[in-house]
């Protein structure tokens, strides 16, 4: 029930769409590693509204400023402090919504938790530019997970009824997540782009929006790592997952679709090659009992079509306390699913880094300079 | 990363199946809230193995005894603590596991994860047992949610490849939830009881598993509980669900469903009737930003079929390094599903009663009589 | 083991003395209350170097900036994001510090936790300055209690030798504690002041520093706030009590002195007046079982002697590995006691406003706009 | 606000007085570790009313049965659960208590946060009795940490105005708390026992009671454990030894003494001996900057009177509404000091493993049988 995450990484995140600027305060990092700024820049660019056909026009600068934490190009191990400016917000553009609430939006629900006091210029704590402080954090945890060779990349499963060839989740490669996180619209099989973005553009064209599902996998991640029942490894990931706007539903290995299997086809034998322990299979998406098994981590996230369309809609102002139409302004993407991309892998990066370090703790993780 | 969940609810689990007993705390309850121990049993007979086809013949006799918490049939305030001894033990079905990496199960990730160190008789504390204290924790936090006419019921979406028809998300009563609570597999339509045990049956004879989906509802929250990004509505219960055995998938309102209709079709239209704001359909599932909207919460989980399965399998011997063929000995239910019900209800109480004291407090939930 | 304090109000705190800012993050404060930025301001102004003969010359603008969180004058409800620019630091005062550890100071626990990476000017995020985001927090959370009632306030029990009378624990008003928030030196008894600020100056004189003891008092709270055994009301508030620096000690109500008196004179009376129940002493401080019994909440915080100091100390040198003598250059206070008050006294706002939405809940907080 | 503490290892304390039993779950334990029994037993019987003059005449069995969690005689890693059943209990001693508010005691706080619902025999959840299971998990707590020569122990420091000989806190010999933990009254200057008992005797014949300070110190702990500011090592400490019912004040090193110190005398100079460093003095309680210096860990608890005493009260009839006279009946100690001295150890180890696993993680902890 809040904007803070994590038990040893604690995430903290602030801001409104309109307001000054947003941000985050990252906790616990373990001291003494590298930071690209390169890597957060590109990491950042991934989620900014791109010029391509599928994005908003506002021009989001997300640029970060690191107040905190990060010293000579290291983290200190002190908390990472970090703002991003908001600029180009043309609040005229939501003058109406202060009566009108929007459909599929936290208007509603938003004006009842806050009882009508929170910023709702640009959709405030609710806008999804809350997800660049996320992808920030990300940025960082993903360049200390790297240092241990594990590695963290999505393709968009789906948009709309178009379908992308899935993983082979036995088989993934550092090469194959680095591509991923390289290309603009992600995918495994590079024909589908055209058509998700030909799905997008007709959308568009129609004032409405599409939705789509990401499949993620990380690698790397040695067995014994979690613990079973509350706040496992699915339940962690998940539990960031559902944080992220749009997400309605969040899937590990086959995921619903192992509910077609019988238990003969669902559960993942094992066998020994090189003295190491594998499955043939993977349908248990890498975790067994809340704890991982050593094979690729894979996970789909449901993202819901965009709420903020152009067409015309049912709602009701509620200060005349009547049903009313309203037709949503402003710069929106029809498909927010290639944006959501880099949250997805960033929320996972944080998820694991904070799995690891109950793990390894900050010991396993800090690295002497000074013994 | 533990067997403790909750902000202001707190379960503390613990257990192992063939240990002395299983059990849990229940820290942080309101005070002077009547508990019948008629409910208790009811509860806890939904998720014993029952007399009927689909299910184990352990006889688990899941008396609880309550040590603390309850006093003169009222919540004290103070932590309940239940335990369940375990009886009707047969050990020696589970002798040759102790090298035999069950597919499917905790074996291998447990072993890794404990340096070997668990107690590994029937699974131990990966066991589909210890979701009874869950069950018994939810059974006290329903009874406190129905005095505030919150209700939660669910029903068996589908088994294997045969589908039960859905909740209709914008009229659940109580009386469906309630009637939902009172069979042993619980459908909306009925005609699927007969099918799904048929289903199971086959399976069984197959010596094979299969899993399946289950659907739940939760009427009566009011619009305005929770708060966005970490920790929302959707992040905590996808949380406490994930913590079940064996479950592999969660969605809220259409959840994966929601990627396959335009933002048009999925944003949920409010309408106004004697004054209160309503939406005209429940694409979303009752929550908006992480936070409720006043519709029925609805979601869905996906139950993976039972790991234990008599037919031979491939699997490695730890002891002697090598591949190895296992056929899982024992008495396992050919599909937990119908048992996996009680167990989501209860989780799902959980998490809402926990929810709703972050935004009423104790003082909200405390009833006077000396005041 | 972090910056983030609480549970339902959390404070997350960043930032390094010779960075380019602190700051501190706000989680989870109710919506709709008036904020005002003297009061902040005031509060701020309180913490900083003064310009008299007891602090540091270091001219610590402290100028809040508030990113998030507050709107049109209230709060939101959201996360409050703020942040202080660091300006007028000379680093070079503490050029040889990299090597020389400061006796009484964190370099060297700090040298061994960080591995050597944390940013060592100023004292880094070990810096006293670190209290400025505390008292920001501490303002808003005071305003907020302030709605409610309730006041804190302390005095300087002692420096050094030099005692002044303590509060009279049953008879606190609201003006005297508002009174002493408004003196430069707080004090019961008006004569302390000159003497205090004397064995301050004789003590810079010598080069040296002392500390002292500062008695709060919280009044206002209802009984029955808080809950026994763990993170109880004594435990909360001595938790962020020692989040201070230069903290050492911490004692409810009689304290240690309770220790020198037999249970006949500890044990606090009930009496009746008007239908409600008082305690004729406070021996207790207010808190019985860990929970408030309604008389005024008192405590006692010792605050060491400064630690840096221009006298000759004895050390080591880290590089050379030897032993080294060390005169700490840069602008110090020779007592902190006076800047201690109103960090002790934002701590105690936050921990209480914690503590009270726990029992209230936010709604039993919020206030409707609309409703 | 709970009875729940804890990070990494998380203990969750339930039970009342004169229910069926009291007992407490311990999560996220390492797996592998030897626990012999013999050593709970003998931390137990520390607690246990003696049979000595200073103490209750309740014979408390305080008999552990160990529920889960430990197998073969060595940690799981799974939670272990545990539980002492209630006999002896005379709850007739406590028949008017029921109107009448015993002064020192949780009465009336606890009348007011439990709204009279909870359980007031024998002082309920209240009772000094549930300190018994915070011993049974520092017995578990203390022999993990005896694996890594971590030693804690602790003397009478003084009982009402009789003082003990303070420990040399440069010079602490695991020998010497070793010793301290067997004896009945543990006092450094062994004159001190007898002045000790006669204090308590004089003061049971007053039909008064007495309390007094108890000093403790653990050595082994590394340099560099713990982070500053929140959840620091002292606060952390504090949190925990406030949880000890009849606390009223804890000071690290030389605590409230340090105030009478100049900077000059109370900063502990370095020293390098055979390449490691130490402080010469330990005025700060091997803590700076809330994190450990590799001295010993060396704190103060106060302990105040007993607040059940024999001598006639003055009080509040709550059913009758006015005032009243009371003597509270039953087996009370004269003074509970000499059983708060295992609580006060066991908090300590409960603490000092949960700031070591943050720092090490789980796989520091856990020692392979099978890697």
């Amino acid at each position: 029930m809040s904007s803070v995450f994590g038990k040893n990484i604690k995430i903290s995140v602030f801001g409104e769409s309109h307001g000054p600027a947003i941000g985050v305060v990252i906790d616990g990092l373990p001291s003494g590693f590298d930071i690209d700024h390169e890597i957060i820049s590109k990491e950042m660019g991934r989620r900014k509204p791109s010029a391509g056909v599928y994005s908003t026009k506002r021009k989001e600068a997300d640029k970060v400023e690191i107040l905190s934490g990060i010293y000579n190009g290291k983290t200190t191990g002190t908390p990472v402090g970090a703002i991003i400016r908001n600029t180009d917000c043309l609040s005229r553009d939501y003058d109406n919504l202060d009566s009108l609430l929007r459909p599929g939006h936290a208007d509603f629900s938003g004006l009842k938790r806050y009882k009508g006091y929170n910023d709702k210029r640009g959709s405030g704590h609710f806008s999804g530019r809350l997800t660049a402080p996320i992808v920030f954090a990300g940025a960082i945890a993903t360049q200390i997970l790297n240092e241990y060779d594990i590695a963290i990349g999505s393709h968009i499963d789906s948009i709309y009824d178009f379908h992308d060839i899935r993983f082979d989740s036995t088989q993934i490669t550092r090469e194959q997540l680095f591509m991923l996180r390289s290309m603009d619209i992600p995918v495994n099989d590079r024909s589908c782009r055209e058509e998700y973005l030909e799905i997008i553009e007709e959308t568009r064209k129609n004032l409405d929006s599409v939705g789509g599902v990401v499949e993620t996998a990380i690698i790397g991640i040695s067995a014994g790592i979690g613990s079973p029942i509350f706040d496992n490894v699915e339940a962690k990931i998940s539990s960031i997952l559902f944080s992220i706007p749009a997400v309605k539903g969040v899937e590990f290995g086959d995921g619903f679709g192992i509910t077609k299997l019988y238990g003969s086809q669902a559960n993942d034998s094992f066998y020994i090659k090189d003295e190491n322990i594998y499955t043939k299979t993977n349908h248990n998406g890498g975790i067994n009992g809340g704890i991982t098994n050593g094979m690729p981590v894979v996970f789909r996230t449901a993202i819901k079509p965009t709420s903020s369309i152009a067409k015309e809609q049912d709602t009701v102002d509620i200060k005349e306390e009547r049903d009313a139409k309203l037709i949503v302004k402003g710069r929106h993407d029809a498909c927010i699913v290639p944006r959501a991309v880099p949250v997805i892998d960033a929320a996972a990066a944080i998820a694991i880094l904070d799995i690891l370090i109950d793990h390894y703790g900050l010991e396993g993780f800090n690295k002497g300079r000074y013994e």
